[in-house]
């Protein structure tokens, strides 16, 4: 009985020093995919990605930054979408949202609290025929359980995200512009 | 007299054919210094670094996006300064501040609007005695002319940036955090 307390006592030892304790309870949110098909992992280092703004929304009190890969970035600075023509292919735009909360030592200035999710968007012609071409994803952050959870509940969610964005058609479905720095 | 005018004219149409009309006049940023020596030129690229958080301003009206280089990055990564350490020599943060607006065709958005100033804070003990190791410039931008001009009448200037930034001693004088996304 000693022996079989002293073995799993080692066991776990050597898991932790592997893992460390965080780790091994930790989600891959990469294994993640969302009601219509889109992996989480699509966007696999976006941490590291170009950032094209911020932005904040005072309905849900959430602070963001957008990000963009080497082919939508490529093209905001060719001018797109304000020259009328569409992203290409293989264009993928992300958004980190946070909810924010006031500095606790510079009342007017305001910054991200908690992560509350992160979306994506990703153009392709072939694969999202129904909604112009862009696919739509999005990944809940529960900042309880440390875990992501795919937002929706069939492939249909995506019309949601679509008809807001409609609003933009004339640049190609994105809010989002590019602005000077 | 008409052969004058013809050879103005065929000069002014070459040089645009050099430069384009725009970049005949546009600045080259990276010639100026702050009034303490701080060249805009060490931050040279800084729209791709790596973003670090976003955060807002109610008392200006200004949406920003705080970016770092490699060692500044590497540095949160590791803990610091939650952890009680200092950034190491090196480190630099940029700030791009615009002021911000509400977006035209979703009233419950903000996003930026119009450049309004870009500015740093580097970390070189040696350099910087006097505040604590960060040198501070700022280069305010002016969207009528597009310029930037060093913010500051001398090299005393810097102490206004350090005595607010006292406020965040205990984190090495740096107010934003690297939240997680």
């Amino acid at each position: 009985m000693k022996r079989s307390i002293f073995s799993v006592a080692v066991i776990l030892i050597v898991l932790v020093a592997i893992g460390g304790s965080d780790s091994l309870a930790a989600q891959d949110r990469y294994t993640l995919t969302a009601p219509n098909g889109i992996s989480f992992s699509e966007v696999r280092g976006y941490e590291t990605w170009h950032v094209i703004a911020p932005s904040r929304r005072t309905d849900n009190n959430e602070l963001r930054i957008i990000l963009g890969n080497t082919v939508m970035v490529n093209a905001y600075k060719q001018g797109i979408p304000e020259n009328g023509k569409p992203f290409p292919d293989g264009s993928i735009i992300v958004k980190i949202g946070w909810s924010e909360r006031q500095s606790p030592v510079f009342p007017a200035a305001f910054e991200p609290d908690v992560l509350k999710r992160v979306e994506f968007i990703v153009k392709d012609r072939k694969r999202f025929p129904n909604t112009s071409g862009w696919g739509y994803a999005r990944f809940v952050y529960d900042a309880k359980t440390a875990m992501f959870t795919p937002y929706g509940k069939d492939a249909a969610f995506g019309q949601e995200c679509y008809q807001c964005h409609t609003i933009v058609k004339a640049k190609d479905f994105i809010f989002t512009g590019y602005p000077q720095r």
